[in-house]
């Protein structure tokens, strides 16, 4: 029952298997091997047209380096006031971009609100250099509390964002759960919706470590590739990552992963749905669940072995809590069973 | 005939088999769980005191991290002119301190000049604010080209660093192969001989990826866990490093490793000594070996299947080259195999 | 009829007098001469104890210094969401810090809500590197909407700082404004009531440039020496600032100025409240006065020469506007004449 | 007898008097009143084409602002191994370019010798990013040794840079001195020749703060205004700059204090040569002479009231320095008077 985090999972055996299997032999170092090639080309199949591919150590690093090339002096990104670039990255953006600020929007469900947006944006008048200046919009997909941007919601975002000629940056941490839950492809959710560059996650559905920047457009590869290495994040013995990429994207192993955290998610907020106890704080589309639970409920959870985190209310949540009430996260994975579920359930009672 | 560089083998097959066996099951994220606690005690056990220890992307966010945390606004950092942290880190170093600067001092045979450095950090009026000012002086263990520095050499750059109350930091991206090559122990290498804290790489010596910061100043700890994390440095499964460096240690692999990397470089270099048209740049120490060839010799070896690189000519290099040679760099590895030192010694001639 | 603000004003005689009388002869460059050292003194006696004095060029460069001087790695200043810190600096909090974030907290009438402050500082958690963690809280005295923290609003900002160990910083572009609104000393606005720096402006009260930091912990003054050379704001001919301060000191040219400047505002204001067609914002306490008006008799007063800029208006306000309203901001200055305010007045109608 | 620095002497009196005559009345803040705009112009005029002009603090702030602009992540400027921005700016350029470094190179006599600089920027690979990449060229006229680049010297730097494509900047702190020692013009001493950027220096020619970056490429002018917006380098009373460059240029008032500048050092290092105790360093070609004496001479003449300072050998110089001698550092500036050098020479004997 550890539904702490998608994080605390391992790796899925397949990619462990193919990891073992890229063991030995040598190859060229940097990114430059053929497996790495491989997969980058395997990036582009998947995405349905030429893309820059850059593995980076960490989420944090591939949010911060899209948000960095993008950059300028006095520049502002903005995203949801619960992003976790804003939330959980310890002023990575600011640092790695040399400054950068980041403006937090409000909006319901996680996701930024189109109107405060555009509005956002009109407030700087683009010759003024007190303000500062917009220079990129950041989503999260799915968002930090497990909801999702609908295609027409990506879309809305990019007509703004091209309005205000500003590039369109998705934090694709969960980037499959999303995917799968909106039954698309990744071309429709991204490029052919106006998104400009993605931070691809692999490690929270199955990966050890496999985290990507895709960059749609070429010409400015090879900036990013400085901004890479003098970051700390070029791996010399890169095809550790090109090789769990490998499998991961194998007979969509990816998909097939998402698919089944996002079912256990269902599953679980079904049953707390139906547990007299305990509330869902709202529909989860990916596999995030929040709930609302008492204290002493919760504090009896995790003492019969729920791992599990409270988590900040959201300003639009319409459903007061009561004095002893909390809301609490619980995210699925791959590695979740739909034993734990129903232990889960059982003991919620 | 892979001697282009050590980063071209991939992971000894005890580390991959410990990969796969940490897949399975739930931990904690971002450097908690159990098996990073354990690999913590280890590395404390193997510099026999406690030690702080932080897992980073690569040597170069290991180097970057460790000067910015010691850096102060208008730093200097002293090194080798030939160091990595200035040749082959893209400028990490100025970056992620925030404006620190290198400051590369001459040396024979890859090793700073004790008395260069001391006259350098003498000039240097605490007050004046002009000039900027010494923050950290930073060796290599191994040197870039192969040489190690003596016990009584640390000594003597730690007693000039202690007289200007500077720590001292040591860039160990091949910190096995130096201390097999010294037959000492980690803790005379470092903290019994002035260092303060050190980029510990196990990747160049058997790991995919297993780079790690140790610092032996505890007060220190929880400034490094911020800078770690905000340069997007902090992994969630953290454990896939810690299981790296659990095999790493385990048996001794990690010196094994090393022993076997060096044997295969002395090797190779008495064969180069032995070839009628090839000179030995000079005596290796560790894993890298140099050798003068004519350019002509050098593309046939290439065009044999043997890869290394080219190489600068060091400024004290006295053996002055022909008009048509060339300095090339050998590294070996633990993949390295007698075979490919004989293959090599039979095309050379 | 210059209302834009009052940094559209010249210097004071007085102080232009005072650059000429010092222009010849030779001095010590760099802060180091006597004229520098005498109105070093000058501030110690001003504020009542030894503080540390350190010009620079713009009160943006004082407020991005003091708060990188207390800046940490993934550090979060606190301020009101509408200070100029944010609002009007172009994010040199951020570059100059190198990667501080600036976190807005609401509060009425331009004042930080002390509950919102003690409850945003409450969410931090020291030992958790994800969030960040709180290093400065920043007020503005007289504040950007010509308010003033009384001394009791002042102690219980500084209440709370000092709780969380954190340092409080005053940015005081219009220190003398505020001094003279509360009728009351430097120091018991300032160190008194647990402020630890200031941002000391003299432009907008008569300088041509002049800004200095006070700072009042000495130990820290090397460190902010350091920072102040290195971000290009230490002068050379020092003494063209020192000038200046020394004349603005002289018979308290400064708060006579600021009295003046104030007693316009309020003259101001008066008219504006007697106006048929015109309502005052919040009631002024410095020489800020925000005022509703139609934007047809903002232009036409504009067109007659009055010179002056529209504002938004703060989510507090509790005015709502007329479809054709606007809220404006009218800034007065030592420079300011009774005719100028009657004039207007006539205007107004 | 004071020669410690040209930043010693206060303001020419016409420059003062024309800061007293500006002071009076109102004008738009920023850089956008009237006689900025009027003194934009006249730069213009001056280099015989449209500049952008813009004002800053210091030439500190000046140099490194230039070298941002057109810096690059990794990015690397070349300048002369004794410059300013290397020796005497305290790391700013590496701070406000986000981390950029200097590279010193050799030559003769404080000027950059173009064979290096072409070798140094052969060695550079464009995709290879590991070593960083070169982005700008500094040179200093006159040099910090008093020496000047001849126009075909700077045509040859220039040659070199536009074939690495790289931007060629001008650290003219002293751009006036070197200007009338080539009896040429700004045009043919800048972008003439290839320049293109200028720290543009008023400070140490007779202004109290007037220093200014001119731009030949208007393209990125706007960039600019965000860097020194950014970068707390914005004067709010602008026009106090302008009204010092105002009088500066009037009647060639600048000229004319470069020439007697000049004339006075031609003086004294004519002096020093007919002085059997003393020695030249070389011979001066704009403000400042460099001669050896024995130290206790060089202590006699400081008792007796001579401010000067001692300086590094440079690594070319060829006349040996006796155990007790030392080399020495004397500025003239347009406040010397023929005067304090014959005083000098008296007591030189």
């Amino acid at each position: 029952m550890f539904f702490a985090s998608d994080n605390w999972a391992g790796a899925h055996p397949a990619i462990a298997a193919r990891l073992s299997d890229t063991a030995t032999g040598f190859s060229v170092a940097y990114g430059d091997g053929d497996l790495d090639k491989a997969v980058e080309e395997k990036f582009s199949e998947i995405f349905e047209r030429d893309v820059a591919v850059f593995f980076v150590a960490t989420g944090t690093a591939a949010n911060a380096l899209s948000l960095t090339l993008y950059g300028k002096p006095g520049g502002i990104s903005f995203c949801h006031q619960q992003a976790h670039v804003i939330e959980d990255e310890c002023g990575a953006i600011e640092y790695l971009s040399g400054g950068g600020r980041l403006h937090g929007l409000g909006g319901a469900l996680g996701r930024i609100d189109p109107d405060r947006l555009d509005h956002a944006l009109d407030k700087h008048v683009p010759e003024f250099v007190h303000a500062g200046r917009p220079t990129t919009v950041s989503i999260t997909q799915s968002t930090e509390i497990g909801t999702v941007y609908s295609l027409e919601d990506i879309a809305t975002i990019s007509t703004i964002t091209k309005k205000h000629s500003l590039p369109l940056h998705m934090d694709g941490a969960r980037f499959a759960n999303a995917l799968v839950a909106l039954e698309t492809t990744p071309a429709e959710m991204t490029w052919k919706r106006g998104v400009d560059i993605v931070s691809f996650g692999g490690t929270k559905n199955g990966c050890w470590c496999a985290e990507a920047i895709v960059l749609f457009d070429a010409d400015l590869a090879r900036e990013l590739s400085f901004l890479r290495k003098r970051a700390g994040q070029l791996f010399s013995k890169s095809r550790f990552i090109a090789a769990q990429f490998d499998a991961y994207f194998e007979n969509d192993l990816w998909l097939e992963n998402a698919r089944h955290s996002n079912a256990m998610a269902r599953r679980l907020a079904d049953m707390i749905k139906a547990a007299p106890n305990a509330r869902l704080g709202w529909e989860p589309q990916a596999n995030e669940v929040f709930a609302v639970l008492s204290r002493q409920q919760a504090d009896a959870l995790q003492e019969a072995g729920a791992a599990f985190y409270d988590w900040p209310v959201p300003e639009d949540f319409s459903k007061p809590l009561g004095k002893d009430e909390q809301l609490y996260r619980f995210v699925t994975s791959f590695a979740t069973t739909a034993g734990d579920i129903e232990r889960f359930a059982t003991l919620l009672g």
